[in-house]
């Protein structure tokens, strides 16, 4: 077990929360991680009430949470009724303005979770009065901006030590193994948001085309990239890329955004189409630079269970690097 | 003292290296990195033979390093003579081809370092035989490329476990303060190789009001470009970058390189001159995420202190996280 701030504020046993991937975090998955003692969150991403509904009730009696992107949402706003209603532990907010709903989850007496990816979302977010701020670095899997995990959580750290100590901080992007979990621990972090390996569960909502395309690349296999955000029609704000694999598509479309807007409606289509059927090659695959650590497709409760088991072993042992000066 | 393999083979107390940042690190600062007890390794960037020497009888009786940039290298080759005439505790090779260099560092006696951004140079490394690999994310200052520290590090690391085990490891990039000293040994590095935090220091070759710019500076305010290159008419190799301060310049200029091209001769002028003045607007300036963790310029002695200081209580305390299950 390891404990923190955060398995404290949150009555869980490890410091780990599975990312609210849109699309690929699901019921299941985010029930599986809170089973093995995190917390799971499922992802509302552009979702639709049925499906948030049949999602929370997928996670069965386990006591999960719920994310959505912002500014999607913003367009929905029914849907943090429908997530409210199920009475999340958390309830996190990514990539959009926080003050049309922070004040609903602050009633609804849910902990807010606000992801961060500058220092300028940090002081947003403390305005917002989170009680648990995601510091998400470049090298995550799906949408981000160009900040570091290793620089963005103690920089963040040492400005909530002086403004809102009481505030939680997890580190995002990057993290896939117990490695990961140790080194956000030194760096400030009371735990852990893992994506990237949690998609290459199981449980998660992926195609297995696309789990065995994650078994064969490493951490240089990806790219932060616009193109399928502009090939799904989704008008992300300014600022925001998606990390994903780098594929056929990437290299036909990256650098080439003007001339896909120009054939959006031909490639909307084609995207579509090549994503459900599992192509790899034709539309976003969804994960990031922790590809390189990961060669296995397992059930999320054995993930979870090896990432505690070697920060365990690590922390544990860290005080043998230090030997008094003779 | 922190005592890993990296301490053990240099005969070092902290398992530090300075960078050798190219006009910034000469023989003072490596000197006093040295004496404080890690290795300074003097920049040899883009230089000459007259600066190399006068940086070696700088450092004088300190044992230092160097390190070269080394496709600018294979433009001067007779510079590693010079260098290696002073036999330097380690030679480090970043940024191009080791096949030219390699076996003559080896036939001198000298610690191999070659500096990596990407799992393929890592390859690349071992088959040069380097002693020791620094792993540098994106996050450092200066030139370098697009994988983060947080996943580089241990990547390279179950590479180098299972093809060459006796590689000493080194994660370089984001890296400023005790933490991230800590952080990084949990991720397997056997030590750290920092630049930003030394560039901030009283030893470093850079003007006070470059100094006062990161003082005032957080993470968020750095910008990875090549525009500065393009104004200073130096040919990067396809795929570096340089992380400098956004500033007039970058705001300018990144984004319409080939309208900098095509004004190279005027602002080389206006760049060079903007730069020995200490300009902060209208040339580049030097620095990494790390800013965000920087407030003071001291000299590297106490730098270095501080930073093994606060590992040091990170990795003694670092057992209290874990907890036995009940």
């Amino acid at each position: 077990m390891i404990s923190t701030r955060l398995t404290e504020a949150l009555g869980i046993r490890h410091p780990v929360l599975s990312a609210p991937m849109a699309l690929a975090s699901g019921g299941r998955l985010a029930a599986a991680v809170t089973a093995a003692g995190g917390l799971g969150l499922v992802g509302g991403g552009y979702g639709n009430a049925d499906w948030l509904t049949t999602q929370f009730a997928e996670a069965g009696n386990q006591a999960i949470g719920c994310g959505f992107i912002t500014w999607s949402l913003a367009i929905q706003p029914e849907l943090l009724d429908v997530a409210l209603a199920r009475k999340p532990q958390a309830l996190m907010l990514s990539f959009g303005d926080l003050a049309p709903f922070a004040p609903q989850i602050h009633d609804a007496g849910v902990t807010l979770i606000c992801q961060c990816q500058t220092m300028q979302h940090v002081r947003d977010a403390v305005e917002a009065k989170a009680g648990i701020i995601v510091l998400q670095g470049s090298e995550a899997g799906g949408h981000g901006m160009s900040r570091a995990t290793l620089t963005l959580v103690p920089e963040a750290a040492d400005f909530l030590a002086s403004v809102a100590p009481d505030t939680l901080i997890v580190a995002a992007g990057g993290v896939a193994d117990g490695r990961g979990l140790a080194a956000a621990l030194m760096l400030g972090a009371d735990g852990v948001l893992i994506g990237t390996r949690f998609w290459a569960s199981e449980e998660a909502l992926v195609h297995t085309a696309h789990h065995a395309a994650i078994m064969a690349s490493d951490g240089d296999s990806t790219i932060r990239t616009t193109t399928p955000d502009v090939a799904r029609k989704l008008d992300w704000p300014k600022g925001f890329t998606a990390r994903v694999m780098q594929n056929d598509f990437t290299r036909k479309w990256h650098g080439q955004e003007a001339a896909l807007l120009a054939h959006q409606e031909d490639e909307a289509a084609k995207y579509t189409a090549a994503f459900s059927a599992g192509n790899t090659q034709d539309a976003g695959v969804w994960f990031g630079e922790a590809a390189g650590l990961i060669s296995s497709i397992e059930p999320a409760g054995v993930i979870l269970e090896r990432i505690v088991a070697k920060a365990e072993s690590l922390l544990s042992k860290a005080a043998r690097f230090v030997v008094k000066s003779g």
